[in-house]
């Protein structure tokens, strides 16, 4: 990384580039970038274009020498490359439709990182990951391959174990998020607080919160209880707790846990949305379509605060964090997708799990947790065990290993409704699964 | 057991005791008890009086000096005892009526052993096995405590961690039942079948099966994914597997895993029940009735062929099985509920699971399985989780855990509902559940 | 094995030889072997020659329909074999001399199976296992491999890990050495006797010991205690173990513990013997000629009663044992050398140790004796430690791995050391070791 | 720790106390400390006033307002306590001596915190250990145990498993000094070195170094292949590794490693030792009357650059370093003896390591080392069972589990030898071993 830093991103195409470009910009004294290549498909040329002129104006607006390429071709920008960071939909948000629709049809729950939804991204989605880190093994070997995209657990799971390359870290921007409203609600500044953070991305919890190195834990429970306070994302609807199982919990949940813990409310809402044709993708696609027309505008020159709406704020900042403590191995904690490593008992040492790491120039590495509290680790496992099977469906294309995914799933009531729905998405998005045809070939 | 066996029965007034006198006059001669002690509590009294007369004319007219005692005298039947086997009910019927009703009114599935229903079993019985657990320290510190009372995987699981007593072993008809009825299919004897029994009580898989120690298991797949041929059992409504899902799954599952992976179907089932006033204790409060009718008939004198349509066929064969293996060492295969010892990775050596032993005089020991399959893995410790937080509910009387064993129950799918019906069981059951209302004593 | 077993013996020259055709003789009835093959190299034509006839004789002695083939012809022999067993000793006793006196020239112990003499004799051996093992795959796959050469731990360990073929069993005489030694200092007819065996081959401890079911561990290490009582064996020195260090072991050592808690005594014994040239190995050459000599005697067809002065008794008998059980699917239980499949918690699932198992027409599975005391554990970790890292020097032939064995193994008390030893003995020994010589040939 | 911090120093008399009251001044901007305690013995009584008066002279001269008080009144000094340091020798040199001569005189080794002579000094320090740690309890909940006695692994072990106490911090000088050596040898500013350190304290490897995030093991393993560049200590006999050793082991030794993989060459350089009377007790002593000596010139206001001979050079300031990142959360990372967590796998997770921590208010916490290399792991593994055994022969004083763990130990040949040490140590050392001599009082 002598003569400044060369990053390349895969789906630069992406309507979150803005808000990465930004954040490269704000750190451009203590983190150089030199080049950043925006790397897209055929199929997002158009968008690629959009948005890698914006970017351009941007960095010209900020008078920092940052080169910004566009390219369709993948491995130009991989070679030499010091960062990959990877944040591309395979199928775009018509696939994403899909994925929230069809379960729904059958009565269970449709979303993109969980259940039957999450399962089908993470079977479009993992094979064109490998493939990049197979490249990235000739073209840049000492590169860190950043991924956001999601289902961000099963897709590091599945580089782990399938990609030989053994820099990868999947970056979420929910723990930072919980972290934030946190501090928020506590009204203390973000660096006065500490949350030991563990579990599996979407699955996080925060089993303790420091401020000032003394635990305020009980005091955080008693807050969430209120309903008006507690936790919630863009993405998902913000149906409160019951007071009663916070204090039985005796943890800090993520927004996503709504999804086990309130299985019924989650899922009767998104039946709603999916009746008057909103579901989250739906909305999503509208608000990228205007987006698009927003970064057109040749006189934009900033991230537009519209994007903020999106639901992935903070996703490029995570990103942006991470990469400038490696380059700057600045010992700052993050909170990781990464190698298990013995950090999480009970878990194997090669899955991928979501903790607290250090981030040095040598990567991040995992605090050693210990035992998670019996309460919350059966869940763990068992969508640990889910992901583990998901990323051996994705790689092998074998039916039987998908079906099997989905019946272990929380969100999957019904080995008949399991395979009904596996049939129906199998064709629906036959076109981005190649592993599944292979005798069609 | 230098003269002779003797046996404590507690909850000796049972409707099955009548096939445990059978299963021991059976194996009289290999099996020599002197004294069998029947012993019940207050309100069982009729009931321990009309089966211990059936009890004495069936050893009468089989013509052996064993003899019957009954009596609501714990102490004295404990006293000296070889072996101590339970098998009441707290609460009886009725309680196991509120048990299946209560969580159906939220519309959530009510059941015996799984569930909320299976909980609130736990959390009345546990502490009585406990005392009893205690009491045989002092008076029979040598006897092994035979449990089949349910829910066996959560009884076992507070008795080995929470009784000092070592000499525990938790007994499940659903092995053998499993075993004869593949025996069946396959159209062997069972003597040349060996299957490689794993998991936990009602969540047991067969994870291979042998004939004459070749694997059939693909055979047995085969014929079970024809619905007419499935595993069954008198209480579980018998909804076809889907046959893709067998063979996805890939070992055998047991009739219980109905209740994890069709749990919307086994749902409806028990609506419907719930709807017409038959649900499963109401139907046995039926069949008890009519059982007890019989056994008053002082001209009978065998087990009458009604019992076995009670639902627990082969329990007392597999109590008795095990009393004598273990009293003439004879050092065959058992699946028992014993501590995991290391037999199964994954799950605390300290835990209960349901695994092969091998039984002899020093009673008896889990064979080594190694890991569990990635696919089964996870439900296997996700419910070992759950047991263990109900467990330790049922000794400490805690609000918050009981809660929080609801919420981590696959059955229970919100935090709200967990809640409402938590509440109205804890109402509902008060009299049985001394440890929750310590502050009112 | 419709027809009958065919058996395939590799070392079947060997002086043992008699003793196993008696074995197999003596069980005919329940276990009847219709074709012997004893397989030899070259070099032992002469020896199985002699040994080959008087199987004969034994053989027409004794009037059973078992045929013995005599051969140079490995795969001849292996084709559609039943059991596959392995006497082998690579280089002859010559090799054996060696092993322990090049050692001692340098201080430290010589010795078949422990030390610097082990790991030579493991690494001659190893490759010529797996090439065995790996012709099984081809001509017998469905075959059992029962292994007796030494070390079999090592070799178990490499089998296991390095073969593909699954079906491994590792036999040593030594734990029904201890059984029939203390079933005799109980005076108890064997039959009456357990002992809980858990460790390693030639590290095995008896953690419990049981007459009837009952505990007699105490008794038993008193009577060991009395030096004229305690364990030994042919081929250790019968230095005896220090009362009050029996006490605080807390549970039965074997002979060969001596290696480890007696190094001191042990090397001066040894030491002993170098001078003046009558170590074990140079002991041995002269017994084994001797009864080279008896066999040739045509008019013996027995097994000579001077074998048993040679060290391996019961070994045959506890071959014989194995497959017999597995032929009649007994479900007894035998100490045999498996994979550990979690039966010992904190030695890799995947590794060879030496336990009791149940053995029936599945093969031998573990029972799972869970933590060992933490006063043993600490040394049976580093053995196995040292044996994997034997291993897999043995398949690989480096150099550094192999330094790094020695440089563990508990017997070698310098690094400098070592490394003369190693140098020494990787000369001497060259001829059978083409795998550290690659770039030679 | 509003007002400034208060640190109570167990063992205040120590020559060690000049270099930490150094290490306090140094740092007195980032890390105020008002009052420094220093407490001592009876014994110590004289010691304690050179030493303290030695303190205030060097307050004095830096200007900086410490507090120093001098006191043989423990609580006194534990009450509302920051921060608890403890560096006392139970039976001062005088026991040290017979802990090192003692073993010679039986052929074995004798050292301070290995064999023999460091169980004896753990037997006399860890009941001292775990009463301080009581009153902490009660004195000072909320304060950190900074132990610097040795031997350090074993004496954390039984902090962290007997005393009541969480707050438990073992620190070594030995991983500093390995840092600034390598740093010396690559000749690289200490800052841009990291060193992956796992292990037990006096048994650390480093499994990997980097300069500034690469990786240059080999080029270190190859350095140190040069007998006069190996990494030594002033009390260990500095003689070289076999660079072909070193290869094979592929990891950073630390210069406590000659125990075990140069026993032979370590015990013989002792024996010359034990002989010319010039043990490292023995000259420590004189080196210690020699400094106390200098101590008592009332000219003298700095630490005496005499003591850095005394052989624990770093250790205060590794214990200074602790602390101000503890009350800054400075989230650096330093190697400590912490509870392991899972960090290293293969070692319970209640035991004590010592490895890479980050350290913030909230305290040290591990990294995930995962899995050690197999050529390691077996060894770390027998001396932590080792120091398992001896923390609970410390806490029980049962002469069954002393002479185990001797027995066990590597250094220890022999049974019979054992029980030899054993008897006369215990002997000599009565008057410190109270726990021993139970029946007696």
């Amino acid at each position: 990384m002598c003569q400044g830093v060369k990053i390349a991103t895969i789906g630069g195409g992406s309507s979150y580039t803005p808000e990465f470009v930004e954040g490269l910009i704000k750190r451009y004294d203590e983190f150089p970038v030199r080049e950043l290549w925006l790397v897209d498909i055929e199929d997002g040329k158009d968008k690629l274009a959009i948005v890698g002129n914006l970017a351009k104006r941007m960095v010209e607006k900020a008078k920092i020498p940052m080169e910004i390429h566009l390219t369709l071709n993948r491995q130009e920008a991989l070679k030499d490359a010091d960062f990959v960071t990877t944040q591309m939909r395979v199928g775009l948000l018509d696939a994403r439709i899909k994925d929230e629709r069809i379960p729904l049809q059958y009565g269970i729950i449709g979303q993109e990182t969980n259940g039957a939804g999450g399962l089908f991204k993470g079977l479009r989605t993992i094979p064109v990951l490998l493939e990049i880190a197979k490249e990235m093994g000739e073209l840049c070997p000492r590169a860190w391959l950043i991924n956001f995209t999601n289902p961000a657990g099963m897709v590091t799971e599945a580089l782990l174990r399938y990609s030989g390359h053994e820099k990868i870290i999947g970056v979420c921007n929910l723990p930072v998020n919980v972290k934030m409203t946190l501090a928020n609600l506590l009204q203390v500044e973000t660096e006065r607080l500490h949350i030991t953070f563990a579990g599996l991305n979407h699955l996080v919890y925060g089993l303790d919160v420091f401020v000032d190195g003394e635990s305020v834990l009980e005091e955080v429970i008693d807050i969430l209880s209120d309903p008006d306070k507690q936790l919630s994302m863009q993405n998902i609807a913000p149906i409160p707790w019951e007071p009663a199982f916070l204090q039985a919990l005796g943890v800090v949940p993520c927004p996503y846990h709504r999804y086990y813990y309130k299985t019924k409310e989650i899922l009767e809402e998104e039946l709603e949305s999916f009746k008057s044709g909103t579901t989250r993708a739906e909305v999503v696609k509208k608000l990228e379509a205007e987006l698009f027309e927003l970064y057109q505008d040749p006189d934009l020159a900033i991230k537009p605060p519209q994007l903020e709406k999106r639901g992935g704020a903070y996703y490029s900042d995570a990103a942006c964090n991470l990469m400038s403590s490696i380059y700057n191995s600045k010992g700052d904690i993050q909170t990781l997708n990464v190698r298990n490593n013995g950090a999480i008992t009970g878990i194997p040492l090669e899955s991928a799990v979501e903790v607290n790491c250090i981030v040095t120039k040598e990567g991040p590495q995992p605090l050693a947790v210990g035992e998670l509290p019996v309460s919350i680790a059966g869940l763990v496992q068992q969508i640990k065990s889910f992901e583990r099977v998901a990323a051996e469906a994705a790689v092998t294309g074998s039916y039987d290993k998908t079906l099997m995914a989905l019946c272990m799933n929380p969100l999957v009531p019904s080995d008949r409704i399991a395979k009904k729905v596996l049939d129906e998405m199998l064709e629906a998005h036959k076109e981005y699964l190649p592993q599944f045809n292979r005798e069609s070939i």
